[in-house]
């Protein structure tokens, strides 16, 4: 493999980067109102059925080459962030 | 907000989960490929200074709502797997 295709490689990572980098966010705005709209319903926002539904259906879409406790490491990490944006939407709602 | 409204937000969070699987398993065939290059090239395959470029490039652009320390902890994660993942195909390869 020559150097050219090294970096056009690396250039394809970064790519990559960038566009989950997007999703994530995407993905955090998403959960911001759907938070919003349990918050309005006065339903508890942390819901472990949901959750464990999103990880099977992750899980069963997974065609590699990662395995699936990476896969649902990942996975977990942004769901916890995500309950954390929730959480302090709440916080600064409570302080309004 | 209505239900239908609320199941629209939730079938919107599936469908970015998926998108965000695609693209990190992508970004491991990538980094499988980079992997290769480097060992035919016998060239150590972590390397920090390019890790730590490329999340300063992920961090420059992130826009929130997640804030830079929980970007960068799940990017984190990502790059680990995908090291773990070269030290896989690194090992399968002594044992031919």
């Amino acid at each position: 493999m020559s150097h050219a295709e090294l970096e056009a490689l690396r250039e394809r990572a970064d790519e990559i980067n960038l566009q989950i980098l997007k999703l994530i966010n995407e993905r955090g705005r998403v959960v911001q109102e759907i938070g919003k709209a349990k918050e309005a319903q006065g339903v508890y926002r942390y819901d472990p059925v949901r959750e464990r539904k999103m990880l099977n259906q992750i899980l069963e879409s997974n065609d590699g080459p990662f395995e699936q406790s990476t896969i649902q490491h990942i996975f977990k990490e942004i769901f916890k962030a995500s309950l954390e944006l929730q959480e302090d939407d709440h916080s600064k709602a409570l302080l309004v």
